[in-house]
């Protein structure tokens, strides 16, 4: 059976039980995020307490709010949960997060209240988000339901499904932070220990969702293996997957049970499961951030065949190996790019793949060297994905780096990693911004990106 | 039999033959980088065209020169090579320093002509470095001698021995950059194709080095496995090994040919003697100058149990997977610091390792929650090595974390690492510059640079 969980991750109207005055507390900052963030539908702090909050007419219970809300976070102690959830019941809320931390991830008597909260909503067909949750976003809508905030979301295509906040708090913000390189997002949906509303749900959900061109899961349980599995094989080739779930190791998942209260889990069968069904599997959240940016920017790839452009014979070997490791092979040059390739190199130096072009610099000067370099490598009707390791030192700069690999990308609709070392990188990726070239910070990520977006569709 | 090489890598005086009184000029510049980089020693331009190169009195041939040199760098087309390792062995020069491409690396004319040179100087007992190299620096005697430049070298005790241009050029270049957590380096030779002096010679040398404390070598071939491997055995536990040799699948030992002409060897058993020698082998170039930098700043560990002191849950389970993956245990906190820990979480949660307490920023605020928590992970008696993963977003910050964090580095003489993820990151970076504690950009560096550390010495 299929949920409709719109009301929890794309509401029409929201509430907020704990929404208070005080804005330094967690129900303080997450109403106000909300109301700044620009919540395209109706907003209604709960609070008996206040005639109003922050400018908004405030209710004294939820039952009070003159319509049916779609959603409703709750910012109370746990010992006051079971009384809001009645609330959200009687009043036929369609969703509520609830979130307040100390449920399952705190041992048994936690465990206990989460599970009568949960056969309550469950009786009452309310959908439920949390508990131990950073909040919820939907760029889409407006709705920056964290107490976290966000001044800088991105909007574009993944869309995040997590049980942490660590992808809808500070890494996220991070990468918000930069002015280059950041996450195009829809949606980031931290439920943190996973009572109710799981990956199934949200893959049902994002499977449709015309803004969501990517999905990202960082999960610590798989709660359907099988369900899961066989609606994510639906969407191959379609909307990739790509899945950070800790706890491979012994250690690791003794550390899961003590974050969100997950059961264990065979990680040989979830990986098996996983890699039949071409879900991309992450190791780490540096990985995660890269694959899922890589996704977002890149086209699909026609094949695994890698063409490596690089002015350091070292990186150039480096990544051989590296790309080898990810799955992907090297093309072999036509011999019309060959000659290309040769018109930038001494008469002693034969190209090959890698094609490591540095000396073209002292033969032809930069410019020459990279516009002659890199389109040969781009051209190549061999090349399925193009990887660019390059130097950046003053000697190997020039003004119009930028508009060069900008305009390569816009001829070639191949997928392009970047990893660039030296003093003119940062302008070089400046320059780049929104060519949809992403930038990795080095040559295992770059790699690992592209083998990825090959792994997505091939 | 063990050979001198220090008259190639820590010279009392240098002679440049190829030193052009035009600046743009490979010659020009690696001899004004001599010139500017305050070199101790005499220094010798060699140019029958000019009576001074930039300001220094020129010898129109190396038997001029009114001293037997130590070194002579070469900067002259492959072509007049012979002629020229003629003149350093007719004026008796000690060593010599082929900075020139186009030899083995370029094909069977190539390696002809290397092979020629390598005789002849073999015969007359001059020590060889290069071709195809960018150059050699020695910080403790500044000796700057390559055509790239560096304003900012960081005395200290990593010296490196290299068969690639990029640790001694744009990859350092820009760790040297920086103004935080730059590489203290002691010397950095590349040796490009390695015609003669190799990673015997140069682990004959460092082992005697008082300025050497770290060992780094990229190399993309082994002369003579067996004997490098018994001189390594002997320095286990003294100074640590790092090497970074690529070329570990099929096509990246074609790309390493090409790259430095190196024969292609069993990766397999490389990584064997490598592992049973206790040298520290490293993935990729981030993960070198990762676990230089810590071997660098860390004192040894005295075991492998780890504490995970993290404000991020997530960031706890992604760190105990990784550090489990490369062999380190999580530590066992003693009653004792379990009480510690308690104290700043509410009563329905238990600690543990990983030892996530962000929810103690709530209960007693950001500054007693890391002085509590932080000092409770470093003080356990269990603990040998720390791994904090922090989270860095305007509530987790105050004024004392960097003065903090440099105390409890004082006061517990463990092996830490530092990776933290949000806005305040940076400032807190800064702070703890200059008191040992290396920082990450991820999970996977930290505990990977972690795990070498323990390696180093267990």
């Amino acid at each position: 059976m299929m949920r409709d969980i719109q009301p929890l991750v794309a509401p029409r109207s929201i509430a907020v039980i704990g929404a208070s005055t005080n804005a330094t507390k967690s129900g303080g900052i997450l109403f106000s995020n909300l109301r700044e963030g620009g919540f395209a539908g109706p907003l209604y702090p709960i609070n008996p307490r206040a005639p109003d909050v922050m400018g908004l007419k405030a209710y004294p219970d939820l039952k009070s709010v003159p319509e049916q809300v779609d959603l409703v976070y709750i910012v109370l102690p746990s010992q006051h949960m079971e009384a809001a959830i009645q609330q959200c019941i009687e009043a036929k809320a369609r969703a509520a997060c609830i979130i307040t931390a100390g449920f399952s991830e705190s041992g048994p008597a936690g465990k206990a209240l989460e599970d009568k909260i949960r056969d309550a909503a469950k009786h009452a067909g309310l959908l439920l988000a949390g508990p131990n949750t950073i909040g919820m976003v939907n760029v889409d809508c407006g709705m920056m339901g964290s107490f976290v905030n966000f001044p800088h979301w991105e909007k574009g295509g993944i869309s995040l499904f997590t049980q942490t906040g660590i992808f809808t708090g500070a890494l996220m913000r991070q990468v918000m932070d930069s002015d280059v390189q950041r996450l195009p997002i829809s949606k980031s949906i931290d439920v943190g220990n996973k009572i109710d509303v799981d990956e199934v749900d949200f893959l049902d959900f994002a499977a449709d969702d015309p803004e969501t061109k990517v999905i990202g899961f960082y999960i610590e349980s798989i709660r359907n293996l099988p369900v899961f599995v066989e609606k994510a094989r639906a969407l191959r080739g379609r909307k990739p997957i790509v899945m950070l779930k800790p706890g491979r190791t012994a250690p690791g998942k003794i550390a899961s049970a003590g974050h969100t209260g997950s059961p264990p889990s065979d990680d040989a069968a979830v990986e098996k499961a996983l890699r039949d069904t071409g879900i991309l599997r992450v190791e780490d959240e540096d990985d995660f951030v890269g694959v899922l940016r890589a996704l977002a920017m890149l086209p699909p790839a026609k094949g695994r065949r890698v063409g490596i452009a690089t002015t350091s014979g070292a990186l150039g070997v480096i990544a051989t190996d590296l790309v080898t490791d990810y799955g992907l092979e090297l093309a072999s040059f036509e011999p019309a790019t060959l000659k290309k390739m040769a018109t930038i190199f001494p008469d002693w130096l034969t190209p090959a793949n890698p094609y490591d072009f540095w000396i073209g610099i002292d033969v032809v000067g930069a410019q020459e060297a990279h516009e002659t370099g890199l389109s040969a490598v781009f051209e190549d009707p061999n090349v399925d994905l193009v990887l660019c390791t390059l130097l950046a030192p003053p000697n190997a700069d020039f003004p119009e780096m930028g508009e060069l690999l900008r305009a390569l990308r816009r001829k070639h609709d191949k997928p392009v990693a970047l990893v660039i070392y030296g003093s003119a990188g940062g302008r070089w990726t400046k320059e780049v911004e929104g060519a949809g070239i992403p930038v990795f910070a080095t040559v295992r990520a770059g790699a690992r990106a592209l083998a990825m977006v090959a792994n997505a569709t091939l």
